[in-house]
């Protein structure tokens, strides 16, 4: 997270969420994707891009030959006394290689364990963890996966041997056709994201905070290390992904004019 | 960790220290104190500042209130693929508070539960958790204190509640009159140190990787996210600690004219 302040941006989407599930009873579900295509509360333009939230039920992009599901979707709220509570996203990715991008803060070792099982996958099937950065709402939990490839920022490990990696001078990693780790630098000095191809969504981001939320404008720079080089991540990420899962909230479809 | 490149300092390290044990056969233990100040293959200077390395059984500083023991030394090992060997030092301070500096990497679970259960502490026991900065090598088990406080880079959490704190403003985060959490950024944007007074060696500083060992003048530039903060910060532990215990090496005592 790393912040000093957080805005709390559950109470509109909370309200949103609530107009759909109005909007679905009357007129059934297959008005419900319409309504998130236009329905203001949820949807934010920024240049030519409109994002537009997902509902909470949304967290599953079924596809060939990958499959991205969101196990915990991040938050943030702030309280009046000045904290805030917080956790970071977590994703799964299965296919051809199974892999998991964030593990939550060290109070999710419980649920991502259950949650992994729950979905027939044990700790040492996870063949590649990516910790999107070292923040410890996304890094908990780093030792359920002792056996696993791990990328962490910009270093990549397995067990105590690491691996030279190009990500630091920018290039990608690439897992297969279809999976890699690229780096988006700005919210730390060493984030990454998971980008996905061919699901049914299209081409799904992971994006640690790289993101915060779908609505984030008037949020991410309290939180970025360097603004300038992290709105160059976001814009090359708004070019290129159809949905975007962030680091503290549901993830959302990127609607490009 | 995040290096392009890691040398192995530990070969002439390991000389030194033969060397040292023949001293201390032919002269006795007082001797060896002289040698260690005085060995150039164990003292590196740098301007007004002599950096003396310790002996691997110099782990422990006892002192009171507060005591400082070197779990784990970390280490770093080239290999010739191209790849290399590292883990991150764990340190344990007790007294009227217990603080486990770093964590070590993913594959350290068992080994930090069995070196705290051998020092009669439980992972319970442990009230402050501080990550140095958060790459896999040092914030790998943070899951096994889900109760402490736990400081990571800047941020400062109990459970998913997130406090406010002003280290990313440069501010100390003090425990008590004795131990406190400093920042000293530049191997990453928000690395913090542990310094804790009043030990029979002093002054000892916990500095995560601000320091890779005792003689990283010439690697810990190539590790570094800005190097001129990362001096700027290095000057400053200098300046003050009487031993500093470096992330990726044994402790080492500082000398100054």
């Amino acid at each position: 997270m790393s912040a000093l302040s957080c805005r709390s941006v559950t109470v509109a989407a909370a309200a949103a969420e609530e107009e759909l599930r109005r909007v679905f009873l009357q007129y059934g579900s297959s008005s419900v994707f319409l309504v998130e295509m236009t329905d203001p509360d949820r949807t934010v333009r920024s240049g030519p891009y409109q994002r537009v939230c997902l509902s909470e039920t949304q967290l599953d992009f079924p596809g060939l030959p990958y499959s991205v599901s969101v196990l915990k979707p991040g938050f943030c709220s702030a309280h009046t006394d000045g904290t805030f509570r917080a956790d970071g996203t977590i994703s799964l990715v299965t296919g051809p290689k199974t892999v998991l991008v964030d593990t939550g803060g060290p109070w999710d070792r419980d649920f991502l364990l259950q949650s992994l099982e729950d979905r027939g996958v044990g700790p040492g099937d996870i063949e590649l963890v990516v910790g999107t950065h070292g923040h410890s709402d996304h890094v908990g939990n780093l030792n359920l996966f002792p056996s696993a490839l791990m990328i962490v920022g910009h270093d990549v490990s397995e067990g105590d041997t690491y691996r030279p990696s190009q990500l630091a001078e920018g290039q990608t990693f690439i897992v297969d056709e279809h999976v890699s780790v690229l780096p988006t630098p700005g919210h730390t000095g060493q984030d990454v994201s998971v980008q996905v191809t061919g699901t049914s969504a299209g081409t799904v981001l992971i994006a640690g905070d790289l993101f915060e939320s779908w609505s984030d404008e008037d949020t991410w720079r309290d939180l970025s290390m360097n603004t300038t080089v992290q709105e160059v991540s976001r814009q090359k990420a708004l070019q290129t992904a159809d949905v975007i899962i962030p680091g503290h909230g549901l993830p959302f479809r990127v609607l490009r004019n």
